[in-house]
C-alpha cells in the first residue's frame, strides 16, 4: 500500500462528512477521496442484506480510486457491513462503531450508557456488542429514532417539533438514568442542542467522529502509512449531485463541498 | 399486445399500493404486478437525472414481466420521466399527474386549486403544467411537504407533530382561499386527516388513485386490453423487502400484501 495514496471515505449521504471534518483536523496532510451514496440514501431503513450490498458497491468505488485505507462513515453500513467488507477487500477498513464504543467505555462513570441511531444500526446490536467488548461492566440502553435523519436532512435543527420528536424518543434514557449518549448515526451531530436539551445537561452526547480520527491516525501509525506530504487534497464523489446535497454537505462538512463529481455505481 | 397479460404499476416504494387499491375495485379481473423500488426509496429528494434512471430500471422490470400498460403510480416518476419513459419504450403508459390534475380541474369551483408534493415533483412544476391545459382559467398555488414522506413511512398519522407540520406546510393555502387540494404523492392519503384539519373542512382533498383507475379502465378500452378473463391475480414485487415494507404497505394497499418477491434492479 502506498502511504501517499488517500484515505477513502463514503457514507450512505453527505453525515459522512462530519468524520472528514474530524479526519482534515488531525491530519491535515492526508488526502482524502470522499463518496456518498446520495442517489441511495437513506440506508437506516433497508435491510442488511441491501446495506451490504451498496457498502460493497461504494468500498469497490474507492478501491478503484487507490486509497489506502476505507473509513465506513456511516453507522448502518458499518453496523450491518463492516465484517463482509473485511472479507472481501484487503484493505485497512475502520468503522464508525468501534471507536464510538470505546470512547462511551472510557467516558461512562455510572456505567449506564445509551445508545442512538437508525433502526438498521439498532436492530444489528453492534453498539451492544461492541460495548459488551470494551464496557462489559456498563449496562446498555438503545433506541432507535427514524426521524431524526429527514430532521436533519431539513435542517430542522431548531425547529419545535424536532424539540417535541427528541423528547419523546429519549424519555426512556431519564428513567435509565445514563450518564453518556453516543449518537450512533452521523446525521445526529446536527441535531445536538434537541438531543442535549431531552435528555438533561448532565448526560455527555457523545459524537464518535472525533474518536473515529483518533483511530485512523492510529492505524496509519500501525501501518506505517502515515502521509510525508504535506500537500493535502480532497476530491467528493456522490451517486446524486443536487442542491439539497450541497446545502446540507456544507452544514456537515462545516465548509463548503467545492465540486462534487457525479458518479453512477 | 395481449390483452390477458398483467397490468404493471411501479412505485419507488408502497405508496403506490393506493392506485393498486383502486385498479383492484375498478379492474377487479385485471392482474397486476407491482413493484416497489423499496431498497432506493425516496425519489422525492432526489434529482431528475437520477428518478429518470431508475424509472427506467423499473419500466424495463416490467416490460419484462409482459405488462400491457404500465401505470408510473409515483408523483415524482411522473413529473419527471414520464416524457422519457414514453420515448424509450412503446407499451402505453398512464402518470399519476395528468388524471390527478383533470380532477381538480373538473373539482374546482372558484378555481383556485393547491397541490402538494414531493421537492422533486413541485420543481417540476408538472402540475401547474397539467393544469395550464385542464383548468387554464384557475390560479394555482403549490408547495412541497418533505416530512411527509416520513411522517407517512413512521406510520405517524395522528401523531400531534404531523398536525404541526401539516398546519406549517399548508398555512399559505388559507390565505391563497383554495377550494381544492390535489395529494401530488401516493404517501399522502394516509396523512388525510392532519391534512384536511390543517386547510379546513371547506377544502375538497383529492386523492387521485381513484382518477388514475378511471384513467386506466378508458386507456384499456382504447387500446382493446381489457381482459376477459374472470381469473385475476397479483404479484409483487420490490427491491427490499423488510418488516417496514409489509407493514407500512399494508397500511396503503388496506390489505395483507401476501408474498413480496425481491429483485435487484
Amino acid at each position: 500500500m502506498n502511504k501517499e495514496a488517500p484515505i477513502g471515505v463514503f457514507d450512505s449521504g453527505v453525515g459522512g462528512l462530519t468524520v472528514v471534518s474530524a479526519i482534515r483536523k488531525q491530519l491535515p496532510n492526508e488526502s482524502i477521496v470522499y463518496l456518498g451514496d446520495t442517489a441511495r440514501v437513506p440506508y437506516g431503513t433497508k435491510s442488511s442484506d441491501v446495506v451490504k450490498r451498496y457498502a460493497q458497491n461504494c468500498t469497490k468505488f474507492l478501491e478503484s480510486h487507490g486509497v489506502k485505507l476505507v473509513v465506513v462513515a456511516c453507522n448502518t453500513a458499518s453496523a450491518v457491513a463492516l465484517q463482509s467488507l473485511k472479507q472481501t477487500f484487503s484493505i485497512p477498513m475502520v468503522g464508525v462503531i468501534e471507536p464510538g464504543a470505546k470512547l462511551a467505555a472510557t467516558q461512562s462513570q455510572r456505567r449506564r450508557i445509551g445508545v442512538i441511531g437508525t433502526e438498521a444500526t439498532i436492530a444489528s446490536e453492534s453498539y451492544q456488542h461492541a460495548l459488551g467488548q470494551y464496557a462489559p461492566d456498563a449496562l446498555v440502553f438503545s433506541k432507535s429514532c427514524p426521524l431524526f435523519v429527514p430532521l436533519a436532512e431539513e435542517m430542522m435543527q431548531d425547529h419545535a417539533v424536532t424539540h417535541t420528536i427528541a423528547k419523546e424518543y429519549l424519555a426512556d434514557f431519564l428513567e435509565q438514568q445514563i450518564d453518556v449518549l453516543v449518537l450512533g448515526c452521523t446525521h445526529y451531530p446536527l441535531l445536538l442542542q434537541a438531543i442535549q436539551r431531552a435528555v438533561g445537561s448532565e448526560v455527555q452526547v457523545l459524537d464518535s467522529a472525533t474518536a473515529v480520527a483518533s483511530e485512523i491516525v492510529s492505524v496509519l501509525k500501525n501501518e506505517q502509512l502515515t502521509t510525508t506530504s504535506k500537500d493535502s487534497q480532497h476530491a467528493f464523489f456522490a451517486t446524486d449531485v443536487s442542491q439539497r446535497v450541497l446545502k446540507v454537505g456544507r452544514a456537515f462538512l462545516g465548509d463548503a463541498l467545492g465540486a462534487v463529481t457525479l458518479v453512477d455505481l
